[in-house]
């Protein structure tokens, strides 16, 4: 497996300023490592996406998970993260940047599925149609989950998050998501320099481990809320996403329609939530 | 054309803290909105990306020269942003969703080009083969560009763009990209909830004004450094591409490989400089 970080000279600069003199010097740096993965389900070319080695076969998993090709980790035979050598598909400088998925009998990418990767589907696409589109694949009904999230416990976990992130604080360059109990607790955290990556991350490990749905849980993401974000999180039965910055306006509107608490600006001692807010608890309740 | 923004009603919650009580108030909020845009091309759908809406014509372009199908305003004979009922794909709610482009006679949608949006090319990729298909693109040699930024003005920079975001100070939920001068002018600011689609828009008003490769100047974007950034600032042929945050590890790679320069954690008076550091001139020299 190809590392996670990369070390890399850099020249760091300052500009002279509060009286203090400017300069240059050199000095050593971790970087993100970010190389692409190709996926191949069943010998057929899938995606390729631009990702943080590491945690590879979990991001697979959850990737077929969040787009509905896969429903349990019965659906999966086999994912092998392999070298193109090995594989007999020609000389690569790094092992490790191809999956191939084999799916169990009966489990196909269907068309509507394939859609989304092949991106085919770019006649005839507006807001609704995404929300429907995703209204017709098979989820767990959020509205029948009844978590609630005391705000105080949804304050604390931006916290929480950054001190579970191992790869940022070295790098300061990786988004990373957690999966966390109604109390706060930290279940599982992964870091991708790809947000959409990191969710997928969680939700792989979450399918291998047979812990699908993940009824009466909070996902929080480091930065944006994205509709990508949204639907991934509705895929996979979250009750309720908290972002640290700010939602889409077609974020939003999934929530709502999916029946997910959407939390967003979640800083310091407040957030904002755009839908469903029954499940955020305000202060004043606690 | 689609609103840039949505209104939406949120809870404002917040926790006790500081000894200040706390409370949940409902108000109204300004999104970011989030939009699918299919691209077809000559009749063919290409691809689809989610938007914020706005300089759609312009991020056609530039999406179409990123991706070098297109290397100047006579390679593109029409694009037009319409609704899905003028052009027959069917009823949606919003108009604007659609763009039809029509290639000048000789250029196409070549099947290397063609790859990176079908994403056929999942078997057999590595960091290394990225960096080689972007070296047999046609596009700029930077090595001879020979621009100088002072370290003062490219620390300045962050502060333009922030100020030029318009969106932004509404609904804290976008991306910028601002290309600007090497005395530190800024050009053309472009917002969008992707980093990259802000960075497809200023290459797209750059091609549609005939004012590509972008020489001499310098690009900065308000959020990491990835890949693909840097990718399309080489295609743009652009020296120099600043971030506020990190760069991955591909991204300083690609960078050293075509001869740009890439800076990050450009944050008040300091500033990281990965790659061919000769144009970022140091403070003491300035």
């Amino acid at each position: 497996m190809s590392e996670r970080t990369a070390r890399r000279q850099v020249l760091r600069v300052t500009v002279p300023s509060d009286g203090q003199r400017g300069g240059a010097a050199p000095r050593a740096d971790l970087l993100a490592a970010e190389e692409p993965l190709g996926i191949r389900v069943d010998g057929t070319a899938l995606t390729m996406t631009m990702r943080t080695p590491g945690d590879d076969i979990e991001l697979v998993a959850g990737f077929l998970a969040s787009e509905a090709v896969v429903r349990s980790p019965d659906d999966i035979r086999d994912i092998r993260i392999c070298s193109g050598i090995s594989c007999g598909h020609g000389e690569h400088d790094r092992p490790g940047n191809i999956a191939d998925v084999s799916l169990a009998p009966g489990v196909t990418v269907t068309p509507a599925a394939r859609r989304n990767f092949m991106t085919t589907s770019a006649c005839g696409v507006c807001g609704k149609a995404s929300i429907d589109d995703i209204r017709m694949l098979p989820h767990a009904d959020l509205a029948v989950d009844d978590t609630r999230f005391p705000a105080a416990v949804l304050a604390a976990l931006p916290d929480r998050l950054r001190g579970a992130q191992r790869v940022f604080s070295r790098t300061g360059g990786l988004h990373a998501a957690g999966l966390f109990t109604r109390c706060g607790q930290l279940i599982v955290v992964r870091e991708d320099v790809g947000r959409h990556n990191a969710v997928d991350k969680i939700v792989g490990w979450a399918l291998l481990n047979g812990r699908l749905p993940l009824a009466g849980c909070a996902l929080l993401v480091s930065g944006r809320a994205s509709f990508e974000l949204v639907q991934k999180a509705v895929l996979a039965g979250i009750p309720l996403l908290a972002a640290v910055s700010a939602p889409s306006s077609l974020a939003a509107d999934l929530a709502e329609e999916a029946g997910l608490t959407l939390v967003g600006f979640l800083r310091g001692p407040s957030m904002n939530v755009y839908t469903r807010p029954h499940r955020a608890q305000a202060a004043e309740l606690e």
